[in-house]
């Protein structure tokens, strides 16, 4: 079969190549590939940066995230049958830990990333273990059924706290902090505040029903807080998208007494906090990872059944033949665009 | 001041008559009465039922739901000015008991309920407690504004369990069931099924956002729930709002596993419920009473600044002035109606 | 092997006889059997009553409560190895539902129960799922290993709420209430009372930590309450163990405002309840079935490494060879006893 | 009346000396003062640091943990009479904020503490606004009721997270680290481990039920986890105690995934934390500032009228008259003692 290799520890590396197809175990599955998109994740791997470097082992097939329908079955799998349009989990955890076995497998300590600790789903087929099968409904665009994963991160961040009439900072306006801005206005968020210094995903952020967008580049976010006459004290939720220590830093300074604040952007080593502030306003700051097993995946889900997906397909803004995946990387390592999708 | 009392112990009982105008004390609040509703509570009193003739001490001012102008503070007050906009929380609590100072004032045993026992606001003044006061968003309309206690009992019900992404079902389309319905939207329910054995309230129903609604004098509510593709075991929350039996039993026969019903319809004391579902189903059952002070009111009041108030106002169906009070009562009696305002 | 089986549809009907050695399949594990217990459940079936009529299908071997060795296991099993001692869980799940899939196995729709709907472990070796499989902390008494399904019912209703400075009531002191006691007593429960009719288990609860007990045939609850002076308007938290629509009612009556109650104890289908007092009191009212897989497990088990295991040693009152059977399922039936434990 | 002052802003600079005795408000209570006791802000502002210079108006009556007797009550009070043992909560709220209605006043912004904002409670008497009021239980000693405030602030540090079952690691064994011990053994804590740097706090802490202590100048914290077989992953719930940056990272090195830190010690402002393992091990950081007002009031009495007061009184080292007042101040500062009682 063909698959998108990361063949040389470089930046660039990749190669569209021929490798022999995988055949599933007992309990796996084996997908046909229909839709893939370019993660984040993707590009550290493309660019070779310092994190790529210590983990990724070459030669590697890249991504996990996809869109598929089921072609073979193990011997041992029940919750999938051949011909069903699946999406997946990208993490593989171990089964056997307190997390796993409670019902969080989300906090597994050995877990491993389908497209980073092995090899991934950008090829015509790929192996998939059945627990990390999302059976999809059809009624759902392939292109979105394609973007569960990040949707995924969005969806658990997003609700890692009742935002039913609070006011919400969302720092970066990434696809990740894009998707979020739904996903809280319908679950019932008052104000929603998104920042970033690129003027064309703020854009985005406003379509997608921020209440205000701040380019802070140019605007205080202070000032625009003065402008949201309802809120009386400050943000009552943050989530940070941006990985940007400023971004973090004004955030935490932003927040009401009590607020609350969901990490998924990866901030670096040195970022500082105000800790007076954490302590003394009772700020909650909890880190985010992956997606709930796989709570995240139905009320994800059952969100796109009610309308979500019309919101979502707005932040998809190109797509690209799998064998033009030379051009989707340069796009994607850019930023010039929402969510990329390669198709098989 | 004009005022409609309750003056005689006996069915209808009315009266539009001239009472001394309240002064309020240290801690109290006068306020010009601007805009008030008829609850089903008043419809009780003026039926004079069993429940009113062991209840109300005659001759009372009736009524609690109100909108009104503060004209007058006590001397203690701080939390309001002269001129404000207001509504108001009818039940006063004691402050003291434990539900009290740790946060939950709506569980205090020693509640007393603003024109039931004690003197209401159907008159063109009112003195109510400082605390019970709700200062206002004047962009919100007057007449929504004096349904925030009804509204309020809906919001209770409603947010007491996570509905984000969960099928609910709604039995009884009254007034309150029928607020129910935009609220749970707006907290991202997926199915939203209504029963009722009025037409009109469940095409009120429909309009509001039901996905489904069921008059269980001619469709079976299982029937119904096949056409929800997307539902799979069973509802996931209820909320009871009907006091019948008969509603109540469909609803318990149609949770799934894991279920959560809040129920604040009054339900006749000699109610069947089947035991077995509820502890092999492992269901959840609430009472609900009042409104959480005042944790509902913020929440509500951020739900109408964020546009709830557009579907709200489709349920206020009459306005009357005071003077037509009869007329009024007369129409709630009969329940061909939504909410119905009297004008001061 | 040796298995005492229920051979004959009708009262008593138990044989101790030679079957074949069950042989593990991929995901199983063949456990020697140590220690077995009798269930309540198991006198159900001892007796053939209604339930058990239309439920059980003879011959199939008994039990469920266990505790043994794991000699062998299927080649796809990976979290557990031969000669470790386990215990396991008596539920086998579907493991594809939404309950499975998101961490809640516990209200799967397609629960099969082991000594239930399939043969048990009353019988030298048992062939149990891996994944019910719970590995032991073998410096915990093998006696109280073999427990470990119904100390989590008790774990299970005893942590429903959350009990730090409540006072409870517990109704019902069979062994799963006298096991709620001493876990409750851990949690931070203030004042625990205990009701039954049965004075030698109300005085194994006051053993156990309980702070009053009463005997309902001599005594009533309502003296009883006046007596506790810290607590001011009814109990917090109930755990309803009895299955008596009297003790219910009682329970119902006494509680506090906000009140919780988890019933573990099977109530007949014509338990009234007060309704009134239900949603005028905001009580809530949960069905406890199972044990959270595995939540419930590893809760008890850091209980048992704290020191529990020396109260609940308490419960264990009689032991016999499983050859012994017939003798050991008498006295359960007659109800002079705690746990009674078979030994193999 | 006597009372102890800070007269001039520098080190030292109290003076005990003769002042007008305060007379109750129409909501406050008058309480002639029995005990107080010294807590670390004091200490603060007798050595007058940054912080002190700041934030301290001098000549201020200091202190602000007491008990003592109702003498005469304002005439709108009515949750406690004269005669009356009480002591009470040192932060006044606004009682208007979001955060004051909803029944989360300790998260109010607009927080005066009495003995830092205001006069305080370091004389023979002290008016205290009356819904800051706690009636204390005669039954616990009044050594104890006098350090309610601090006693609180472990509480509610404790409270934070679920610790049933879990391995909770303290970092500081100052008197609020040391009492959070057995309140966190009541709690259902498995294994409890405390690290300081004062030989005689980590003794104490050991006869206080931590499981093992670790002196962090001579032993590793690593090494010692080691030694707790029954702990696989890392500690679960960390209660930051001591406001030291070395503390806090091996705290946050040392967790779980999805392991929950509550701090309470002051972090220095250029304290770091490892944000990947925040994120990526999805910790929760949660900043905890007074007592829940007054939930946390509530169950500290509950948990002292089930015991915790003979843990409690291990922790009260020293007893002075209050005129002895610089000895006491003295030993304070040096940190050789538990907590210090002034007499009077």
């Amino acid at each position: 079969m063909k698959a998108i290799i990361k063949h040389s520890p470089e930046p660039g590396g990749l190669l569209l190549t021929q490798v022999p197809t995988p055949i599933p175990g007992d309990s796996q599955v084996l997908v046909k590939i229909k839709k893939t998109a370019i993660c984040g994740t993707d590009i550290h791997i493309y660019n070779w940066d310092a994190w790529a470097q210590k983990t990724i082992k070459t030669p590697q097939i890249m991504g996990h995230e996809f869109v598929g329908e089921v072609v073979e079955i193990g011997r041992q799998v029940t919750n999938v049958k051949p011909g069903q349009l699946v999406s997946g989990e990208g993490h593989i955890v171990c089964g056997k830990c307190r997390h796993c076995i409670t019902g969080h497998p989300h906090l597994c300590p050995q877990t491993v990333g389908i497209g980073v600790n092995m090899d991934g789903v950008f090829a015509e087929y790929a192996v998939i273990p059945s627990e990390n099968i999302w059976v999809c409904d059809e009624a759902i665009s392939q292109e979105i059924l394609s973007i569960l994963d990040p949707l995924g991160n969005a969806t658990h961040t997003a609700l890692s706290f009742n935002v039913l009439g609070e006011d919400v900072l969302i720092t970066g306006a990434g696809p990740i902090g894009l998707m979020s801005i739904p996903i809280i206005k319908r679950a019932g968020a008052r104000n929603i505040v998104v920042t970033d210094i690129n003027p064309t995903r703020l854009e985005m952020a406003k379509t997608l029903g921020a209440t205000k967008v701040v380019d802070v580049r140019t605007e205080k976010l202070t000032d625009i807080v003065k402008s949201l006459n309802s809120m009386k004290e400050g943000f009552d939720i943050g989530l940070e998208m941006s990985g940007s220590p400023y971004a973090f830093a004004d955030m935490v300074a932003a927040m009401a007494n009590g607020g609350k604040i969901a990490i998924l952007g990866i901030l670096p080593s040195n970022t500082q906090v105000d800790w007076n502030k954490v302590i003394f306003s009772s700020l909650t700051l909890k880190g985010i990872y992956g997606r709930q097993m796989y709570d995240t995946w139905y009320r994800m889900s059952a969100l796109l059944q009610s309308g979500l997906d019309i919101e979502i397909a707005k932040i998809i803004t190109h797509r690209f033949s799998y064998q033009d995946y030379q051009e989707a990387f340069e796009l994607m390592s850019k930023g010039e665009c929402g969510k990329v999708i390669l198709e098989w």
